[in-house]
């Protein structure tokens, strides 16, 4: 193979999900059966790295000062859901289930890797929720060690005087899983969060 | 989602094995999680598309006049594998098992779908024949109702005087699959193409 194509494959390589032969084959894709795609692809990466920024308030991906969630005036901002990465939020709002606010931490504290909460997006969240319009913080972080730690840190450091009550989002069986095929991690986390029933 | 993230995902949709879920986990990753990749990626991409071409000799992938085959001088140049695309030589040369040359036809002959014999790659092909040098011409193309139109008409099409011998790959059960598996054209193909044992 030639070279500029060995190193598109090995740039291709590098991305979440693709490996040897996927790569070599979204290559070929790109060079021999599509080549009109591929200037199309560089413009969308391009005018995509030109005008994605992080909004202002929340973290999320944004075209402007603020992201189109922020921006929606039907959106409860007295509800604040804690995510840890843009996925997670973008995952949040697929299930439709959520009509408040967001905010992107960005990461989640981990002192074994060098993680502290001046590496997170925390100045903008303390901003947000002295304002005092904040009724609920909802933190949908995972339950890994980093996870538990950022959620204690946030209680912890709630300013002083609001009214903020903090939830939790919950852990269990997936929906449609049995317990049979559920870890025990899982399992533990499903019986700790049982609730009155009827 | 801003529209700068809508449109990357939906060109990165269009790349062969990547879905909605994959498209987006890719463009997330080259716009929060890994930055720095993007201008890597879109220069590699820009490289590939300026500098890569078809090989003069057999339409392979090429940086020079001459694919790295081509140009090969320990490469068997007597023995010529015509292949349909270039993934398909990408997939012999990655067995190890083939020494001489290739011949991309870029296609095969489908009426139904208005391909002509001027469509495919054939004019370097005829040259290569003429020179006299080909002894053996293995036909690497699918058993479909194309490929076996592209066989015949290659076969039908020598040039007159040459000494070329012309084989067909073979086809039957993948290695390593049982007859159990295979499906009833796969059988039909292995039994026809049975050979003495021992």
């Amino acid at each position: 193979m030639t070279s500029a194509f060995e190193q598109l494959q090995k740039q291709l390589k590098q991305l979440p999900g693709l490996g040897y032969r996927s790569s070599e084959r979204i290559a070929l894709h790109l060079l021999v059966e599509k080549p009109a795609r591929l200037p199309e692809l560089v413009a969308a990466l391009e005018a995509a790295a030109r005008t994605v920024r992080r909004c202002s308030r929340c973290g999320h991906l944004a075209e402007a000062e603020l992201c189109p969630i922020c921006a929606d005036e039907k959106r409860d901002r007295t509800l604040i859901c804690v995510v840890e990465h843009v996925p997670d939020l973008v995952a949040i709002e697929r299930s439709g289930a959520y009509k408040g606010v967001y905010h992107v931490l960005h990461g989640k504290l981990s002192p074994l890797h060098g993680v502290g909460p001046a590496d997170l997006n925390l100045a903008s969240l303390w901003t947000r929720l002295e304002t005092g319009e904040v009724r609920e913080l909802i933190l949908a972080l995972p339950n890994d060690v980093e996870g538990e730690a950022t959620c204690h840190y946030l209680t912890e450091h709630l300013p002083a005087g609001g009214q903020v009550t903090t939830t939790r989002i919950g852990f269990g069986l997936p929906s449609g899983g049995g317990v049979l095929y559920a870890d025990s991690v899982t399992l533990k986390s499903a019986l700790e969060g049982r609730r009155g029933y009827q």
